[in-house]
């Protein structure tokens, strides 16, 4: 009978669809007061809504570089708060000498990537295996397909830097060697699935999950 | 001016998107304490959500039967938390012998009917009133599609379990009998619909309203 | 190998999505000599379009009443090329004295009804059986919810004009009476589900069947 | 930190998807007290929802005509509680003498425009700066494509009134003369966009942004 | 009978949905030779997709600049294949020194800009006819909700770059000045809505039917 | 001027919307003769089709066991048509004694696995890199969050069936062994993103590249 009922309790399902309003700026002031009971996001009224709200002046310069020569600032709601219900969101990625960004992909999103400066060697895997990577420069573009594995990794001196867009509010970053040995999937099973004796997978786990430097995207 | 405003409050619509996060638990701790204030859906803080969140063992026998010789368990996120937000649900249907599962539709999903045991007279209407119907035995599949009127009949002489899964968390099920003759319908309107009389109407009314047995499936 | 290949196959699904461009005017003139082959809708070449493909006159007057006193002109892309890919469409429903329109749902669409003359007993069945009913007049406004079953009866002496629109350009109409009596469901089915007896399911198969004359609202 | 914990906080997005239960009353009782904390909304008990709840009244008479010899009563769900998450909404117009609906559009959803009584001038412009006008009369329909902008215009002497359909339940109504010239856009953009004088500017904008009669539709 | 037949027929409704494969590069060999009689895109077989698919180099420099200063290249799966079926699509656009993006609206996209140089005013209107303005430079992201009219106008002195993205494969662009003064809007209407004279409006008209040379974006 | 006009042609995207109408059973006998000029799927008049379009019995045995010990049949439109824009899709997947399911995504759905006989050990990884894993068994169920990494071992001695259900009708498999490492991805990339050396790289593509009898579920 509860359960019957329950039913009816909105599931205020989290979800990238058209705006039904013009715009939604997360009521951060009472959000972080009452996160920990409500959970929710509710928009700011619109009359207390300001142009700075949907700019964004955060990523004029590189994050945190990992120990892959990698620096991600990821543009989010969380930090661009005019984003909210928008469906889309960025990322400001550099690559040092001799950096790459591992392989991961974006279960929520395509990623549009722009080069602002340098050469990049980028691409992406579909799902018959095949590889599409290419060389791209200053001033062009390359799509990466919701879903799919993608990489990137400086090519030449100079450091290169990439502006990603999205279209999901949060796209989502499954980092591969961190979801796969950096997590804690039993061994056997990656034993069996990667040919790799236990020893080398210990190995790549130690080197993944203690540093724990590596960037988020 | 009021009516103006009041625009910017969040619908919170209940939906089936795709998901914005990875998953979304159900804070039922504190939804039990204060739904009858706020009615909404928050998700557990992450690092609180376990494995056992998104495994379910309350199908591994069926449930009570009806009058119509007819179990089903709804499978949905009230009783299996991991489903919410996720755009999926399922159902243990089990017939007697002679039991049937009567004239219903889902408006929200499609419905894919897997045979785990037993045979079964399985189908659906379209809307141009012609049946789809056939025999299905274990190991086999029909799909019904969404929002079509579809019904079972047990055939041969051992129960039958079928697993019905959903391209909904919520499908909804609107069983015919009951919503036509077991809800309260005025009898001038049933009986120029259907062509029966008000004492058949009466009849059947008195069987579907009064027992309130038959399974809400 | 065929079967990996083949999923590269468009399946150009048809869908009530947001539209990709402004408007696609169905090319009824090449579909006419094509659809036995090819079976698919293109868009007029937009130079060719004109006022007049967005403007519907067939609704001015009602159409063919049935035996229930019911009579319903839908108003689709068939009829009303400029509706194609936007999401909507409506239909003119008129009542006679003693007029029903049986029940009956749309499974891909809300219905808002909109008296334009007359008293109408109008209402709906939601999923716990519970009847939504209330005589509406000329100017009065009624929603019947997506996949709810619903129905009209003529209140008063003066004919009754109602005008629906739906949120789909296709919404479905499927007609209680019609889809369980009129189409070939299995008799011992029926005469479970419903408590009736062979003999009274044959009579309202035959009145179902045979006569035809029913609206296909 | 905080930023990626809060990134699992429920945007809880103001959309119009396929609902997920039948029917969702706000609880306005409940939101007046609250709004201002909340500012969400949430569903009334169904067993406290009534058939009013799903029959709206208010359009019977015209509602207060702007300088423009426009009137506009807008359904949503503030004033009409019924349809809240079905994805539907509609506006009663009322054009006097000179009348005109100045142009304007809809960013969320397509209009049916059905014509109650009157004759009207009405048209849209598409993408490529075409036109698509006529005179429509009672009883006919014409579709404005979402998003594209269009106006109306009485002709003839009888007064004219439109019902227009949306399939979304908050369409948004963007007005071309007060986006433009009634709100604040830089002066010399607008000089320079337009090919008017600042004077010209200055002659429009005084009379958009004080008298402020005009219909908000 | 035949209108009943042809709902059957698909839609194959152009839309920016979740793809259902990997990618679709549009077949544009055949579509080249058959486009006027199927008027259809098909996807590429998947082995004859190179790298280069995924890759555009056309926006490295420039378009050419409009009367207004403004120069735009708008990047669709038309020019750069791999986008199509992805959701997503981008436009660089210059402004010289004084140059102006006239008011404009993407009804089916929100677009994030990004300042690749110089300084731009920038800004939108929302439904209350509210200005949400600022002048953003190089490395400053702004975003304009989906739907609602925004415009640019080039600040200091030094040329400025814009790279704008979009969540629709196809956002659409309408010019305020060419919508309502560039196409063909009934003068009597334009007079009322606008409170212009009807020589200012043909003066306008002049400027924008005439010289056609501003750009499209 | 070319690529204007083929904006309007149909992008005709592969979806999962709502279906449009009741089912689209695809046209494979005209199919199977034009598809390498047309590649499109059309759907079958509904007189053509019959209830075996809806019934599948290609998984009442395992398929072939790849090397890992695990057999997956996939149940998709192309092997049975009546699920063609149903938005739905299953897999039968058996285990022998010491076999698993590699680690792997699907892109476009949620997982419902259910198991028919034995015991696995299941699990998924979240985007923080943390492990979610179960032994389930016979009459359990479990469920994999859209695009989330996840995996299986079998368990005990009697071999496994599982059934699995997907919420899209092509949900994609991304097997993240012949993904990374059994593709042609960088080298020099892999050796920095794993810490593995060139030689083992090299020993783990030989195993994946060269025998290629794993499945491709």
């Amino acid at each position: 009978m509860l359960s019957t009922l329950s039913l009816h309790i909105l599931t205020a399902s989290a979800s990238d669809p058209d705006p039904l309003q013009d715009f939604c700026i997360p009521n951060t002031e009472f959000s972080s007061t009452r996160t920990t009971r409500f959970n929710i996001v509710t928009c700011k009224n619109p009359k207390e809504v300001s142009p700075e709200d949907f700019v964004f002046s955060g990523i004029k310069s590189p994050g945190n570089f990992s120990d892959t020569g990698f620096s991600a600032i990821s543009v989010n709601p969380v930090v661009f708060p005019g984003l909210n219900t928008l469906g889309m969101s960025l990322v400001r990625a550099d690559l040092k000498a001799g950096g790459i960004n591992a392989p991961h992909f974006h279960p929520r999103a395509t990623e549009i990537a722009y080069v602002v400066q340098g050469k990049v060697y980028s691409g992406f895997v579909d799902s018959k295996n095949r590889v599409f990577a290419k060389i791209i420069e200053q001033g062009e573009v390359m799509v990466f397909p919701r879903g799919l594995v993608h990489f990137q990794m400086k090519v030449g001196k100079s450091p290169a830097t990439i502006l990603g867009s999205f279209n999901s509010q949060n796209p989502g970053t499954h980092k591969i060697p961190n979801i796969i040995f950096g997590s804690g999937v039993n061994d056997e099973l990656l034993e069996k699935a990667f040919g790799l004796s236990l020893e080398q997978i210990s190995v790549m786990r130690r080197k993944l999950i203690f540093p724990k430097k590596q960037s988020k995207f």
